[in-house]
């Protein structure tokens, strides 16, 4: 059966997961519309010297290429390549369209990306990302309003405790600089303290000595971060602890707190001084969400303002936040966050005919109960059994059947089962459509799990 | 420029382009899911095993293929291949799953798909495809719901006037058949009938004649094809034509017209006993629909029952339709199809602050205004002056300004301006949000054009 998989490290989408992703992403878009910003969407290939060299030699290697078409396919020349992320194509297009675009361009973006990276449980080769990003200004408005964006996205989904993990680039680099921390060992520093939990301080201290880094440097850092005074609960005393260690330095973190704490994102706020999420780009803020009871960040962001303007040779603030939209929708189905309506079936009355000669009658029954807004499918052959078709319909998880038999026909009826209960009853065929949705519309949230399997019944 | 632009035969979709699509999108979602179907994805690319051979030669050589990774990727050689079209992966869906699947799989997917054509005037290398099949029933009730579903699409996109050409692969051969046409040549006689309109019949009979068809069978054809009543008045005609001419075999046809004029598509069909639509893959109906004053079609189908079980090695019987999504967003962008909040701007309400010491303020504000259900923007920056922000609003097309300026705080209020009718009003703050609510929804359907620039004005 290999044959017929999809390809290594990519997935089929079947109904349900998409009715799950289409969830998210409903309110995502509904979000992030109320906040003022736009679709976006850019082709999945680009040009390949739009993309090569853009990521490092460790990206440049996981790009997907596309061999050059005609003559040239011999040759094994690539000309395109995949969608590696969603911000090369943006800043492509902030170049492109700098004289349309407004000056402050406020989009959202949510296509796949594909990376030949080694698959591996929970990493694909194709995945949705979900960025948004504020171009144009400096302003702390930026920040605040994709936080507080963000943080309506999740309350909204559900998710009612989480920290969003804030810190500065400037502030970092502020703090190492107060422990005397030659300026070219701050990334490997962070690489270690991102390893405190994990290693304890002695194990991050032999690790940072080992590779030559100032002994006492290293102690005043694991000092400072292991006694940090961490949480949404400790605000205050982290304020305290970073004025003291780097004064005015730790403005910009101050003023981005005060004025994010009059958003909906404020009470979950968090200071994390360490937080660096690679470092190498961001220039100012550096944000990140946690979930309780879950290792990983929901999403991350910051500001870094001199990456959008690459093709134009000039630097152009930004701002920008990626969702992580797969591990959302992991969690959310693992705590079954999803609604009802997006759990259960996508049909829900199935139309039944007992003979050739009544298609005609179920087809239009089917048009009245469209009428009435529900979603009908129709049993598409004649069914002198129920068995058939009940089976089917308790795989398609329907609630309810209806039943277009002669019997019914003559007597001016139609015969109606409600699936779970198995209550049947046989409304005049004038009432009928209204009279199913009813009985549809009692359980209107409710889940329709998978009714055992029942026996044959005879036909009505 | 060049380096900037999307790669050649795709285009970047901004905000005005995937409003307009999604609305398309939204109306299809829902109208096939209430006729019962679900949606699915494929990944974007598949082994390359699985899409070669499968389009003729021709499809082979439009095949985007992509590079072989790792030490392989100097050979040149491609083991993955972009998604050429949706009924090929859904062929892999139905092998892959056939146990989990229901017996009667109805499924929509909507997903670009790649070929390396050359572009054109409204021909991409990046195209969505928009198709909605049904597997595993022969029923004639597939047909109709297909065709109703399709009707009920374009319905409420708001064609109003189209016709659906209907037409049965087994009634086609029949016709051929009793003009005397030898079966390997029914695919010619067919292109050259298609030329008819072109070419007038004296056309069509010197290049069939020319390349060696039998002229008796060539003029009794064109004599039949010309003279058949087309159109949805003529359809008794056409039927009374078509029984004249091949008796029973027409029963296949009529059966389906019988049974489809019981739906909504019922009024729109019209006999088109020369419709092909390529003819290779069609085993029963064949579909098209045609919208007046334009050429070409807005989508087509029919029943295929020999090509979904091509991974199976068994035959499995589908009825499809495919969509022209991108015609159809031509088409209705042409005739200015779109609702209002379609063409409206994304933004209803900016939000102004006048000094730095307002910014919180101006959140605050805004998230009232969200609250209201409201698409809010706030221009990130303090405006001493109002014309940057005027100019900004005003090409983001968005129709009220909200002004928190320092007199109005210390009166508590918030200035309120209409930009298109340059009217201004001071609510107290207590009330600004539902006031605001209230003159955006004062024109709820309305365009917002661009308004012309506006003279600087005093700081409020």
């Amino acid at each position: 059966m290999s044959g017929t998989q999809p390809a290594r490290g990519t997935r089929d989408f079947l109904p349900d997961d998409i009715r799950r992703r289409e969830h998210v992403v409903r309110v995502v878009r509904e979000v992030y519309e109320r906040y003022g910003f736009e679709p976006l969407e850019t082709p999945a290939f680009e040009n390949i010297e739009t993309l090569l060299g853009k990521y490092g030699d460790e990206g440049n290697k996981l790009i997907f290429k596309i061999l050059r078409r005609g003559e040239h396919e011999v040759s094994g020349e690539a000309d395109l390549a995949l969608r590696y992320d969603l911000t090369v194509p943006l800043a492509r297009v902030v170049a492109q369209y700098q004289n349309e675009l407004p000056r402050f361009f406020k989009r959202y973006q949510i296509q796949p990306v594909w990376r030949a990276d080694r698959p591996a449980r929970g990493r694909f080769r194709e995945f949705f990302q979900c960025d948004i990003d504020a171009i144009g200004s400096t302003s702390l408005v930026v920040e605040c309003e994709l936080l507080s964006a963000v943080t309506d996205v999740l309350v909204r989904l559900g998710f009612d405790s989480f920290t969003i993990r804030l810190n500065d680039r400037r502030v970092l680099s502020a703090l190492l600089e107060s422990f005397a921390m030659p300026a070219e060992r701050h990334a490997e520093t962070l690489v270690g303290i991102d390893k405190l939990d994990k290693l304890g301080p002695d194990g991050v201290r032999a690790e940072l000595v080992a590779r030559g880094l100032p002994a006492t440097s290293v102690d005043a850092c694991i000092r400072f971060f292991e006694g940090f005074p961490s949480g949404r609960e400790r605000r205050a005393e982290a304020v305290t602890a970073l004025t003291r260690q780097i004064g005015p330095a730790a403005q910009p973190l101050l003023d981005l707190l005060a004025l994010v704490d009059g958003t909906s994102a404020g009470p979950h706020v968090a200071i994390d001084p360490s937080l660096a999420r690679g470092l190498s780009y961001y220039t100012g803020a550096i944000m990140e969400i946690m979930v309780a009871d879950l290792a990983g960040s929901l999403g991350g962001g910051g500001r870094y303002d001199n990456l959008i303007g690459m093709f134009l040779g000039r630097d152009i603030p930004a701002c920008g936040f990626s969702l992580g939209l797969e591990r959302i929708l992991v969690v959310m189905t693992e705590r079954q966050m999803f609604p009802a309506r997006v759990s259960r079936g996508a049909v829900d009355v199935i139309v039944v005919f007992l003979a050739e000669a009544l298609r005609a009658d179920a087809l239009a029954l089917a048009a009245e109960l469209r009428g009435e807004q529900l979603r009908v499918d129709v049993y598409p052959e004649a069914a002198r059994k129920l068995e058939k078709p009940l089976k089917y319909a308790s795989g398609r998880h329907v609630p309810v059947m209806a039943i277009v038999g002669e019997d019914e026909r003559s007597r001016g009826e139609v015969a109606v089962r409600d699936l779970q209960t198995r209550q049947q009853e046989s409304p005049a065929r004038s009432i009928a459509a209204a009279r199913i949705a009813e009985i549809v519309r009692l359980a209107p949230g409710a889940e329709f799990p998978t009714p055992s399997p029942q026996p044959p019944v005879p036909s009505a």
